[in-house]
């Protein structure tokens, strides 16, 4: 089974992280991760965006430390890392979640 | 005298306050203010980067509602808008000036 890289809390920057939260559709991404529950696999995604460019989105908060992605078969399975976003921001993600 | 613009809490919009502070010379311009006393001339903080550039820099956070810009004869004065910035995204520039 192949396997998708995620950093660890302490390899995380804060650049990545906010850059990978400044986009509104992978704030979308997030915010339906954090009412829903874990493991929600792309497809259950409505995005307003090509399945390649919505590729792109999951990947970018994956490799920020933002998402976790494994694999399921054929089918991407993802979810929202609080508690390494927690650990290594503390209440970076709650300030986040919280505005609108 | 000329005057620059600057939104009102209201106006701010989480994507664009994210995308000016995702990037590390922002950041560092954010860090000093919120260390100092406000009203710092672009002058009096040392970036790694053309006048330029850093001139850019600036303007990103002024636009985005994260700093306030003031002349004060030819120069320009920065101030860190934490109260605008509180009452739009409650915890948001705490969670980021903790962070390291």
């Amino acid at each position: 089974m192949r396997s998708l890289e995620h950093p660890e809390p302490e390899e995380m920057t804060l650049d990545a992280v906010l850059s990978a939260l400044a986009d509104p559709v992978r704030l979308t991404i997030v915010r339906q991760l954090a009412d829903g529950h874990d493991d929600q696999a792309c497809i259950a995604f409505e995005l307003p965006v090509s399945k390649s460019t919505s590729t792109h989105h999951f990947r970018v908060l994956r490799e920020a430390g933002v998402i976790s992605q494994h694999y399921r078969g054929t089918a991407i399975l993802n979810g929202l890392r609080s508690d390494a976003l927690n650990q290594r921001f503390p209440g970076l993600l709650d300030a986040i979640l919280a505005a609108r």
